[in-house]
């Protein structure tokens, strides 16, 4: 390093700790306000989508709540990738010089990994499909359900698996790094954002893709047998 | 780079021409060696499923041409995901000083990608899922065609879909990057290596993700059918 990186570069709170970051301002903000706004937000679209799914008027048929569920899933996932997510994919160059509110989000859980105030390039990639592909798809699932299509099944195995491989890749590129870019053991940046947020997002995933593999295959079975009936 | 890793580093005939290699080993074999072992075995394999396909003896239903070279198809990515990309997973750290014939096959590879001689940690995360997850369930993807399993479509879709996914990432990660991996618009390094080859796996599985994608659609439209005429 030279002495005029070391002179650009500014103290952080983020890890490795030698890690040169040469734009970095220090969120203005306390860290409950990104926290209570992310849960407070997915808690009002749980609500709203759950009253959604339980109106008669979309098909008629009643709901289970276990479908209720998922239903809120994806349209949490809508927003937390669209809306979240979307904003990291277009302003993860500028997010850590940056006062605005996701950007203060983004910059609280970096201390977590520390990959989003870095531009990692698989990182970038990763969300920025994440973002424009995942979203939109979560809430097009969120709507094949209210209204019956058939392809509901369909769009819940393909967001779900999506998830799931960035998900699955996003752990693994750091552990082979060593987990470098987080306080490792840490309570809140290691266990509840990095290992907590992103296990959410192996879990559901992995749960709702058996689901929609087992009522797929279903479907398949009973028109092979039909079809087997008529020759 | 101080004047010892200067020492080091070794002559090699990968981009960035300044990549420092360490062990490089130039191959033994001809080019012409890993370019047919790759297309006869594929050939190979090609026929034997495309026979097997034409069996009538697994459902006694005859099989369409497109369905036959869809598990042809299948067969080939079980073979290159688990044997030549699974190589790749176990050994990358020994293969750019190696003279196995896989191992040839990979420092030829490289050429176009010299992120497979470096180690790079997106491309063995990504190349470690591709073998250990595409690569069995390819296979498992060929038998459940062969033996009309419900689950057949489900199969095609998620194995497509994690392809697909797969090399959007490494396509995207090396676009970010400047493509400075490959001697760029070289004829066979980076149009035939990097961009033919690999482009292969976006076209063909985004056919057979659409071609999954309706067939199931289909099938749930059939079985929700069903069960409104039973209200």
């Amino acid at each position: 390093m030279g002495l005029e990186a070391e002179a650009l570069a500014v103290p952080h709170p983020y890890w490795p700790r030698d890690l040169e970051l040469r734009r970095y301002v220090p969120n203005d903000r306390p860290t409950w306000h990104s926290l209570s706004f992310l849960f407070s937000a997915s808690a009002a679209l749980l609500t709203l989508t759950w009253l959604a799914a339980g109106w008669r008027g979309w098909t008629g048929a009643p709901m289970r709540t276990g479908r209720r569920l998922a239903i809120c899933w994806f349209a949490i996932c809508g927003f937390i990738h669209g809306v979240i997510e979307g904003w990291f994919s277009l302003y993860h160059t500028e997010i850590p010089g940056d006062q605005c509110f996701l950007s203060q989000l983004w910059k609280e859980y970096a201390k977590g990994d520390s990959r989003y105030v870095i531009e990692d390039n698989f990182t970038v990639c990763m969300e920025t499909i994440t973002a424009w592909a995942w979203g939109p798809l979560s809430l097009w699932t969120v709507l094949a359900f209210l209204q019956r299509q058939p392809h509901r099944y369909v769009l819940q195995l393909v967001v779900s698996l999506g998830q799931l491989y960035g998900d699955v890749l996003y752990f693994y590129t750091e552990y082979r790094e060593g987990f470098a870019h987080s306080e490792m053991w840490h309570p809140l940046y290691f266990w509840f954002y990095f290992v907590f947020m992103n296990a959410l997002w192996i879990i559901i995933p992995s749960i709702l893709l058996l689901d929609a593999w087992g009522h797929l295959s279903a479907a398949q079975r009973a028109l092979d047998a039909v079809k087997a009936k008529k020759h």
